[in-house]
């Protein structure tokens, strides 16, 4: 059987990426049912926000799903007692370190997923007891590693490192995408610019268009001084390539990004002065679609290249 | 039959890219002799000594072999009028428009790949007749394109726009890495970082060194502004780095490159004064081996990850 599907008690090895402002209880509940792991991210949500969410989607599915957890966040204790109170039972953790909250996790019953971006970080997490790795590629949207790995390097690295299960994020976004990622070594894959951009992701309107119109280069990893990010150029991404090539400091990019960056763009749907999260794989969607037919469409194209593969010989 | 296989005649669709100061006859007859494509890269070459090198690569192989060759290069029509005396029948191009040479290698019945890093030049490609794309991602060693796209988003991207043979290049060096990639939809692959730490490889012993001692990170895209190149992080590359964050302009970071840093770095064994360029694969190869022997593991590799993926099941 499936590591990644026996880990969370799941029918495929689909989790949707716990996205900021786009990932609530519709998004996760959709997924959960639909068979995947779907992850709520705390990382936009106040804890009484999150705590709504988790009520919600415990309304909506009775199929396991998670909550998507950076260790940055400023109200992560509270955070955590809300996952407790509520007997959630998947969290995956980002952005800080894996041993800080893993054994109260396990003490809790919980399941913990760590995301990285290098073979190093992977290995601290099996030895912090992780359960899972998501090892995330330089094409992933949002927040990103400094060394720029991409997936089809970094998924064999990672693979070569641990031995726990292992999931791929980055550029995948397709049931093609999903099986490459699995012979590169992953036994299960994380997606999400594709549910970022579905009807159940509660990203503005506005946002989801921009999604669905990106080309090729249309996103750019930048803030790379300061924490590097994936984002789609617009008005806001070229102020800050501006200040950068001034040679700005840590201080003044912050003070540019201000506090509602992310959430005037993706929730608020402003997209020229919001900051737009989202992978590359954003130039090959071209369709806002139900949580259902995505799930459709990418086991369709997985079980079609997989049987491709068959035919392949020299 | 595979076509890229038919297309140029070879056992396995195995391109070794064709690339400066590691290619020379010596690489391309070893590669060609193993049943895949070698490439003569002309790119670092005077007419003569491409002449030279065309000489003894077919003194050494029956096989087909090919000449990669850069359009900007200034010779470009002496080493034209050498390619075609010499009756050499498969030559890559890259870095110009293909339109440019594609009728007259035609007319010379020359088959001709030509290599892209988006889909909108793969398109301009199957326009004037290319008889094969190389879509190289952003992992890739030397020269890369602006978009920043990964392999994993840019092959089936490529793919769905193009009805050619396609080869997928950037961040392949092993059979799972090269299943992978025609999971994406390639037919083939092209594969340079390996190839340039072989044993047959015309490298310095110092850059091959180089290249199997390369961590993750240890190898970034810069020169941005100028033309983007892939290369390992040394004294050379903190200079461009140092020139870049003042704001130099294109002379003065031309300035910096003179013009032999490549040949410095990659052919004299100068590792913190040349420049290196080497893709990110490097992180994953850690001996210098034969043709023979990478031939060998390539291909044992492809069929036990092939093996693998017919047991995917959920």
């Amino acid at each position: 059987m499936n590591r990644i599907c026996k880990l969370f008690n799941i029918k495929y090895p689909i989790i949707q990426g716990g996205m900021i402002w786009c990932s609530g209880w519709r998004l996760a509940s959709a997924v959960s049912n639909n068979g995947g792991l779907g992850l709520i991210g705390a990382g936009s949500m106040y804890p009484e926000i999150l705590e709504e969410h988790i009520i919600k989607c415990k309304e909506a599915t009775n199929k396991p799903f998670g909550v998507n957890l950076p260790l940055l966040y400023p109200e992560t204790e509270k955070i955590i007692e809300i996952i407790e109170k509520h007997d959630i039972k998947i969290v995956f953790t980002s952005a800080g370190s894996p041993k800080k909250y893993t054994k109260r996790f396990h003490e809790n019953g919980i399941k913990v997923a760590h995301v990285v971006a290098n073979s190093i970080n992977a290995r601290k997490c099996e030895e912090a007891g992780v359960d899972a790795v998501v090892a995330e590629g330089f094409e992933a949207g949002g927040h990103n590693g400094r060394e720029e790995t991409t997936t089809m390097v970094l998924i064999p690295k990672v693979k070569s490192e641990i031995s726990i299960p292992l999931v791929a994020a980055g550029g995948i976004g397709t049931g093609r995408t999903m099986l490459s990622a699995m012979v590169l070594g992953a036994d299960g894959v994380q997606i999400g610019s594709k549910f970022a951009a579905s009807v159940e992701s509660s990203a503005h309107e506005n946002f989801k268009n921009a999604i669905i119109n990106a080309k090729e280069g249309d996103t750019l990893l930048t803030l790379k001084k300061l924490i590097p990010v994936r984002l789609i150029k617009n008005m806001f991404f070229d102020k800050v390539e501006e200040l950068q090539n001034k040679g700005a400091d840590n201080e003044e990019l912050q003070n540019l990004l201000g506090k509602g960056r992310a959430k005037k763009g993706m929730f608020e749907g402003d997209i020229e002065e919001g900051e737009l999260e989202i992978g590359q794989i954003s130039s090959m969607i071209s369709e806002i679609k139900s949580v259902k037919d995505i799930f459709d469409e990418i086991l369709n194209d997985f079980y079609l290249a997989k049987n491709e593969v068959i035919k392949f010989d020299f």
